[in-house]
């Protein structure tokens, strides 16, 4: 089977117009079939306090009234998704942007929950990959933003992490996929304050293991719940690392980031 | 050839959701080939207004400066595109919403003009017929915003009557294209008054006596040259008419609005 990569960059890189600048540029370097997701960033809290509708945050997801999912359907699907798109066709990558909704990609449902209203989030049930190998073998690069639909016509603010995890393992039987997650570190530290110290390889176990000691905590483990769903599920591999490293970490260089394994 | 229709919408349906419903549900029972673009309606000027972003006009179009910019991308791509999609979607239609920067399906060049600084405004230079057939052959029925870009790096803000004529005319040498224009009178009108004085049908030379006579003018005069362009260079056929009649518009029904002819 063909390599695919699928990297996912949040907004430290999507925040920084620099950042963002030279991330792309080593993006469209990467030979072979890829896949970009992307998350908000600042930019949907900063229009939300203009527009004056307050951002309510729980267990690192944002609550979306419909006020919100509006903003982040503007900015996300908007304005983040087409200015990338538009800086990699300047880069000669012929991308094409999509949320959930275009082509039925990602299928999701409503959360119901009894104790929290989490609003407009979506919590994946299929992904098209009949519709991601269509734009794949005909040269299109797809840039995913974060929203996806639940197919009776409402948008749903969703999770990049899940949906960069949840494409991976959709394409797994396809392709042998390395999926990336990038973010502002050169992986998961032992010591969140030595940057020095990062994990290289880690298995369920010692992930485990890191948890109940308390290393790995708050929002790092969503993120590693998802990359470790991705292994288990027949993605090939799965690498933690700095988005200004994407070299390397698409390389899959040794000691590029951090390495799960099953 | 097979029929392709191509509908393009305004303000007028956008604006009002329960005549958007509407109209999606008449252009889900649309059979065949489809394409809908659409334009921006009030949405944007009136993020714009709460942003405290002036919005400056001339001769019909909007003066377009970089926040001007950022706006109508996040509600014309972004906001208003991606819930036509997640409609259509509920409504069976695989819709994929794009801008010309997706897929690189419409090449602009921004607008250089020495007496008016029109801002990120784009003109068309090509159209991506190769990209359109792929959606459309792999039963993905587009959905086109009036966002282009100038394939290195700029997105621009573009005429939507423009968009349809030139992916009509760009999609002529592969299917039998009827171009509907859709907008909120039964049709090109004698006396603009009367909205029963519908001229059933018009070639160039009616139009020019219709023009020197005063009795189609202002914003009417470049969507008819958008129409006339379109039927001089391959387009088989061209309707304006009112939304609320798609149905009998597509069937190309008599006297259902304006037909255009050689």
């Amino acid at each position: 089977m063909e390599k695919l990569s699928i990297i996912k960059i949040g907004g430290n890189v999507i925040d920084n117009p620099e950042e963002l600048s030279l991330f792309l540029k080593d993006f469209s370097n990467i030979r072979g079939f890829k896949i970009l997701v992307h998350g908000g960033g600042k930019l949907a809290a900063e229009l939300a306090s203009k527009l004056q509708i307050p951002v309510v945050m729980h267990q690192g997801r944002r609550i979306t009234d419909s006020e919100t999912l509006k903003i982040t359907t503007m900015v996300y699907a908007g304005l983040i998704n087409k200015n990338i798109v538009a800086d990699l066709q300047a880069l000669e990558v012929n991308s094409i942007g999509i949320s959930g909704a275009d082509g039925n990609s990602i299928k999701a449902n409503k959360r119901q929950n009894q104790e929290i209203d989490y609003g407009f989030v979506g919590d994946i049930e299929k992904v098209n990959s009949g519709f991601f190998n269509l734009l794949l073998n005909n040269n299109l690069c797809p840039i995913v933003c974060a929203i996806t639909h639940d197919a009776k016509g409402l948008l749903l603010n969703t999770n990049a992490d899940t949906i960069a995890s949840e494409i991976a393992v959709g394409l797994s039987e396809s392709f042998d996929v390395n999926l990336i997650y990038c973010f502002e570190k050169d992986g998961v530290l032992e010591d969140v304050n030595k940057p020095e110290s990062i994990i290289y390889s880690l298995n369920p176990e010692q992930y485990k293991e890191y948890k109940s000691a308390g290393l790995i905590h708050s929002g790092m483990i969503p993120k590693m719940d998802n990359a470790f769903d991705a292994i288990k599920n027949g993605v090939k591999s799965v690498i933690i690392g700095n988005a200004n490293n994407l070299i390397n970490l698409q390389k899959e260089q040794k000691n590029a980031g951090t390495k799960l394994s099953n």
